[in-house]
C-alpha cells in the first residue's frame, strides 16, 4: 500500500530517537516532578534538560522557555496573558489577517473584555506592509502578533523588521512560528522577539508538546492558573514523555535542519517547476523567493479541495487543503481571501508539505497521479466546462470584476514559486 | 534497590495496556486527525473511541468529554469560561476553602474582571456545611465549585446534597474530581453536576490527558480558543497517543475499581491501626468515614514535613506532605489550616495514597522503618524538646488559644480514620 506523506505541517512523525527518550517516562519513572522522591527525580531533571535543548534550538536561555500543550495554547497565553499583563498601559493590539485562529480568536475575546484590534492586511503574496503596521500602531497600542511564516501559504514574514518598529514604539511582539520551527533556522535573541509559539509536531517531536519563549523580564498574566509549574507561568502536571521527546528533537532537528531543508527544497522545486507543464491552471500561492523550504502551495482552479484530497488519499497520497483547524470547517480559507484571491479559486486549494524523509519517488508518484487525479474532478465541474466553453468560468457579477484585478488567470502562473 | 509508592495521588505508573495502546500514535499513526487522509484516520477513530471509553467510565454521553491536558486546565477552563458564559445572570462564585489552587487562583482573577466571589469554609473534617452554602448563594450567584474529594486529606464531600442546594437555586455547580476519580466509582449524571475535572493521571493512564466533563446543553467560553478540535470548546491538535492512553485506562479502571479500593483500603487500614501504636502523638486528618479508600492523611508532630519525605526517600519510599503543585512551595497547606490545625502542626503533614499495586510488604516495611524515622527526626526537634520536658511544645501565645480549641493535641487522636 503506498504512503506517502506531504502534510508535515499538520504533523510529523516522531523521531525514534525522541520515542526512545519518552519511554522510560512512561514505565519506571512515572512520578510527578514536583513530588519529593525517587520515582520523580528523573523527570524533574528531564524536563530541565529539555529545556535547554528547547532553549539551545531557537537560541534563548533555558529560563525563557514555558512548555505548553499546544501552539494553540502558547498563542492563546501570549495574546490574553500580554494583554491582561499591560492592560494598565493600553487596550489595542494588531495582528495580520493570516494569522491563525488560535491568535484571531483571542483577540476577538480579549475585545468583549474592554481591548480593540486592527487586522492588518496582507499583499498578493501575503506580505506584512512594514509601513501599514507603522501607521496601525497607536499610542495605546500595547501587542503586535504576526506570525513568522503562513502554515496555509508558505510565506516568510519580514520578522526582524517587524520586531524594530514594534520596538521602537515600545510595544510587545509575539510571533506564531508554528510553520518556521523545523522548515528554517530560528533564532530568538537574534529576531528580538518578545515571545514566539511553536510545537513540538512541527520537527518531528511528539504531539501535546508545545512551547512559549518569553524574553526573560517579560510579564504575563498565566492563561492555566494555579500552580508552581514552569515558574507559576503555567500549571498541570509537567506531560513529562512530551516534554522529554520535544527537547531530544530539538537536539536533532538543530543538527539537521540545514540538511533537512536543502533535501525539502530540492524535492518542492521538483514539483513546482514539473507540475504546471502537466496540468493547466495552477494559480501558486504565497511568496515566490521569501518562502518555507519544501513548501508548496496552490489553487487548482476548477476542482473543490477537499475533492483533490480523497482523491490523492485514494492513491496513497497524503496532502492538505488550507490549514488542519480549519480544513474540516469546510469554509474557504481566510488566508486565501486576504491575498486577494476570489472564493471560487480559494476553494480549489491545495498544500503540500514535505518532509526529511520524502524521496523523489514520491514526487515521482504525485507528479504520475496527480494529473489524472485533475483531469478527472475537471470532467465533473461545471466551472471547467464553462472554462473550456470559452465562458467566464467565475460569472463574476460585473461589481466584483475589479476586485479581481491582479488575480486574472492569465496572471496567475507568475505568481509562483523561484 | 527498594522502591514503594505511596504517592499515587501525584501521579500513578501507567498501566501495560495503556501504554501498548499508545505507541501506535507515537509510530505510524501519527498523523494529525483533523486532516483528511490515511495517516489521520485512525488517530481520528482513536479519540472518538477514547472519548466513549472516558464517557463510560463516568457514565456520561460521549458528547460531553471534553479532553485537555490537565486537571488543572479543565479545572481553570470550567472557573473562567462558566463565568465568562454566565456573565449576564450574575457575578458571584462560591468555592471551598479546600479547593485546589487552579480553582482558587482562577476566582481571583475572575475578581479583577468584575466577578465576586466568596470562600466557604469546612470544618474539622474538611466538610463542606449545607447550610452554609445555601446562606452563601445570592441572587447573583452563577456558580459553586467544590471538589469531590479532597487530595490532601482524603476526606469525600457531600456532593450530591451540594448539587441539588446549587440546582435549586439555579446555579451551576462544578466538582473538581481529580483525587476522587481512580479510588471510588464516579457517576457524573447521578451526581448531577453540570461539569466535573479529573486527569488520567489519576487511574493508571498517562500524562498530558485530563477531561472536563460539560452536562450536555450547557454553555462554557473556551479558554484555549480557535481550532474545531472539540466542537470548538477546546483548541489544539489532539493529543493522540494521550487521550488513547486515558481511554483504555478509563476501560480498565471502570472494570476493577472496586476490587483495587477494597484491596487499597484493607492495607490503608492496617497502616492506620498500627501507626499510633508504634508512634506516638499522631494527628489523622480528614473525615475518619467519609473518606477515600487507600489515601492515609495525619500530622506527625514535632517532625517536618519535608524532613519526612527525605528520610522516607532514603529508605525508597516516596510519600507526599500536601499536594504535588505546592509542596515546593513551602507553605503550609492552606487545607490543613482551614481544618483549624495550628500551622507547626500543619507543617508536619504527611499524606500515603496507595495504589493497586502496593502488597503487604510495602505496609510491613513502612511500618518498621517510619517510626525510626521519626525517633531520629525528633531528636533534632526543638519542639519535641519541649514537649519532653513537660511544655508546651508550641508555646502558643495566650490569644491564639482560643483559636486552638478542639485541636488541642489530647484530641487529635480521636480524628482519626476508621
Amino acid at each position: 500500500m503506498t504512503r506517502i506523506y506531504f502534510d508535515h505541517a499538520a504533523a510529523t512523525p516522531v523521531l525514534p530517537e525522541a520515542l526512545e527518550a519518552m519511554v522510560p517516562f512512561l514505565k519506571d519513572e512515572f512520578g510527578n516532578p514536583q513530588s519529593f522522591h525517587q520515582f520523580s527525580r528523573k523527570a524533574k531533571q528531564a524536563i530541565e534538560q529539555a529545556r535547554h535543548q528547547v532553549a539551545r534550538f531557537i537560541n534563548a536561555p533555558a529560563e525563557s522557555i514555558i512548555f505548553t500543550a499546544s501552539a494553540s495554547e502558547s498563542n492563546n497565553l501570549a495574546l490574553k496573558g500580554f494583554a491582561l499583563a499591560n492592560k494598565s498601559r493600553g487596550n489595542h493590539i494588531v495582528v495580520s489577517a493570516i494569522e491563525h485562529f488560535s491568535v484571531l480568536e483571542p483577540v476577538k475575546t480579549l475585545k468583549r473584555l474592554g481591548f480593540d484590534y486592527t487586522i492588518l492586511p496582507v499583499d498578493q503574496y501575503g506580505l506584512v506592509d512594514i509601513e501599514q503596521l507603522k501607521r496601525a500602531l497607536r499610542p495605546e497600542t500595547i501587542l503586535v502578533s504576526i506570525m513568522h511564516a503562513n502554515n496555509e501559504i508558505g510565506t516568510i514574514e519580514p520578522l526582524k523588521e517587524i520586531v524594530a518598529v514594534c520596538h521602537e514604539k515600545n510595544v510587545l511582539i509575539h510571533s506564531d512560528g508554528t510553520a518556521a520551527v523545523g522548515r528554517i533556522p530560528v533564532d530568538v535573541t537574534e529576531l528580538g522577539v518578545d515571545a514566539y509559539s511553536f510545537s513540538a509536531q512541527s520537527f518531528y517531536g511528539p504531539k501535546g508538546a508545545a512551547t512559549l519563549y518569553l524574553k526573560p523580564g517579560k510579564r504575563i498574566v498565566p492563561l492555566i492558573e494555579g500552580g508552581i509549574q514552569e515558574k507559576g507561568r503555567r500549571a498541570g502536571t509537567e506531560n513529562v514523555p512530551a516534554i522529554v521527546g520535544m527537547g531530544k528533537a530539538a537536539e536533532i532537528c538543530l543538527k539537521q535542519i540545514d540538511q533537512w531543508s536543502e533535501k525539502m527544497q530540492a524535492l518542492a522545486r521538483r514539483i513546482v517547476d514539473e507540475l504546471p507543464k502537466r496540468v493547466e491552471r495552477l494559480v501558486f500561492t504565497g511568496h515566490p523567493e521569501k518562502r518555507l523550504p519544501g513548501h508548496i502551495s496552490l489553487c487548482v482552479e476548477f476542482v473543490e479541495g477537499e475533492a483533490m484530497l480523497l482523491s490523492l488519499d485514494d492513491q496513497g497520497i497524503a496532502a492538505a487543503s488550507g490549514s488542519a483547524c480549519t480544513a474540516r470547517s469546510l469554509k474557504a480559507s481566510h488566508v486565501l481571501l486576504a491575498i486577494g484571491l476570489p472564493h471560487a479559486v480559494a476553494q480549489s486549494s491545495l498544500v503540500l508539505t514535505l518532509g526529511k524523509d520524502n524521496t523523489d519517488a514520491d514526487v515521482d508518484y504525485f507528479l504520475t497521479q496527480f494529473p489524472t487525479i485533475v483531469e478527472r474532478l475537471r470532467s465533473f465541474s461545471p466551472l471547467y466546462a464553462r472554462y473550456i466553453k470559452g465562458e467566464d468560468p467565475y460569472q463574476f457579477k460585473p461589481g466584483a470584476d475589479e476586485h479581481q484585478t491582479g488575480h486574472e488567470p492569465e496572471n496567475r502562473e507568475n505568481i509562483g514559486e523561484g
